[in-house]
């Protein structure tokens, strides 16, 4: 096994590769400077799951088809406040993104507008879809559905998606964003543990007969990860599975596909919520939000974070210093740029 | 200590009494069944912290002037799809029931409507008003702010309610309803554990140096119970804590009062939202649901169990069969009836 060498990386440069990347493979120059800034975002706050280690897969995807560049996605307002969208095979950020303005500006008029995305592309992490409805003072809701991963409670095989929820809530200056799985970790982690022969914490994974598992690599031959927090976290993993994917007309469990693999279309689904402060009448409050966040974030001498406080300490460090990436996933990137569709 | 001596009580004869007390403490008779049945719902599912035993404080409240029988609520339409409610210190059962049939009829024409209650009594368990709105054929949310006992993640003081999540998804027959707390456990369980003198499982509750105990009374005395499911369910706690109280202008972390003394006006808020399957037209997508929800239910040769399953059952066995009360609790019920506000 290769040796994970570390190499740091402006994210200027970072975010210029993947947009060079995503253009050599037939991406409008809007699509690659969209995904790029999703994909910079999941380095810069230190989630490389949901980072540049994603270009090789929305690469083959574009080069299969499986995404289209420069589709227009269909808007269509079912009601006043309630918007379907299909995606087209459209890149996620950029039909996520498009979608996201259009509730937020109609939230001003009815107060709550939501958004069901299908047919659309991985969408990364929830956060930067999550801070651009919270940047214009509302309260924002984000759930997506993806591949079977996780166990239900009890049970053995994986049927129910890693459902991260997002939440959101303006506060006039660092904001409240939460961004989580319902998963107890990441496939990714597990699948690192399992390269370097490493065992994993109780808790994540069940084995292939439903058996909590310290094999990381049981847990990938036929095991699955466990939700995170029990019964608990399971409850909500798979109500947001049947909500998300009845809202957006998507699939559900193991017919799940597209944000992984380079062979199937993605048939999972988003959901955004948004929910205006001003046109409700409520900004008024949002001093007491902050005091009140202050006051749990100066409790227990500081050690206290609020949802969204680390990941913009990590933001503003690696913006400054740079960012620590694996070599590998760096120098992918750069071959990905150099080598168009015909030559792969 | 007194022995837990138990009778089994009928649930007709349950909701009777209770009808019966409230009354004789100036309730109507339509709060007074209202409030009744969501107590005996309580007791029925096996959620007894949220069953009759919540009577005393509910008859105290009443004769305190804390709750006001008979009060109408202000409905006061923001937008198209957005009601505020103020409960005037109404029951809680009551406003928030009214509060929802208006919600479930404008999100027949709006898609999606939302209620956001203030001013109102305690509402007891999420999920009967879950099942109001699931009943309808819509998609449910509700989330309740209460009483800060929950530490932040890192911290030691009580900061966080343990506000509760209230899920539900329509599908036929069996629907998924949701209703947990984003606590690990609760308030009454730990009181319970220290009654009796037996120690708690590491994990629920920290002392008052912020040190997970396995000491019931440290966690009563200045200690703090922990989130459910370590930073993930704090965060969920805090980001519905803001959200709610904004939505519903009511109060944070410790200034939430009235739903366990007798002593203060209610400042908690409860939020409802209703998405319409029918008015969006995805009312075709429920057989995918259901057969989903069954195929889960199949797997592990049936040892899994949907959000609601078990509550269900357990509610159908006692409906039957009786509901099993510690015999303090049937007593206390059976004497508040006898006795008006002005012997107390």
């Amino acid at each position: 096994m290769a040796v994970m060498e570390a190499v740091v990386v402006d994210a200027e440069d970072l975010r210029q590769v993947i947009v060079d990347a995503l253009v050599a493979h037939g991406g409008t120059a809007s699509d690659a400077r969209q995904q790029a800034a999703i994909l910079v975002e999941g380095d810069l706050r230190g989630h490389h799951s949901h980072g540049v280690r994603r270009l090789p897969v929305l690469v083959s995807r574009l080069d299969n088809g499986l995404i289209r560049s420069g589709v227009e996605p269909t808007f269509d307002w079912v009601t006043d406040s309630v918007l379907q969208v299909d995606g087209h095979r459209g890149f996620g950020p950029s039909v996520a993104f498009a979608a996201i303005d259009r509730i937020v500006e109609r939230a001003e008029t009815t107060g709550v507008a939501v958004a069901a995305i299908s047919n659309s592309n991985h969408i990364g992490m929830l956060a930067p879809y999550i801070e651009r409805i919270v940047d214009s003072g509302q309260i924002a809701f984000g759930f997506t559905t993806s591949e079977a991963l996780v166990h239900p409670w009890g049970g053995a095989r994986a049927m129910v998606g890693t459902n991260p929820i997002g939440i959101g809530m303006p506060t006039g200056h660092s904001p409240l964003v939460l961004d989580m799985s319902t998963a107890s970790v990441s496939m990714g982690k597990i699948l690192d543990h399992a390269a370097k022969g490493e065992p994993i914490p109780l808790g994540w994974a069940v084995d292939a007969k439903g058996a909590p598992t310290e094999d990381a690599q049981a847990a990938i031959d036929g095991g699955a990860i466990s939700p995170f927090g029990g019964p608990k976290g399971y409850a909500l993993g798979i109500a947001l599975e049947v909500i998300v994917a009845t809202l957006t007309k998507s699939s559900l469990g193991a017919d799940v596909r597209g944000t992984l693999d380079t062979t199937d279309a993605s048939s999972k689904g988003d959901v955004f919520i948004a929910i205006s402060l001003e046109r409700l009448g409520l900004t008024g409050f949002l001093p007491r939000i902050r005091d009140y966040l202050d006051e749990v974030r100066a409790s227990n001498d500081g050690a206290i974070s609020i949802p969204g406080d680390r990941a913009r300490a990590t933001r503003q460090k690696r913006s400054s210093e740079g960012i620590p990436l694996h070599r590998q996933s760096w120098e992918q990137a750069l071959e990905l740029k150099e080598v168009g569709p015909s030559d792969v």
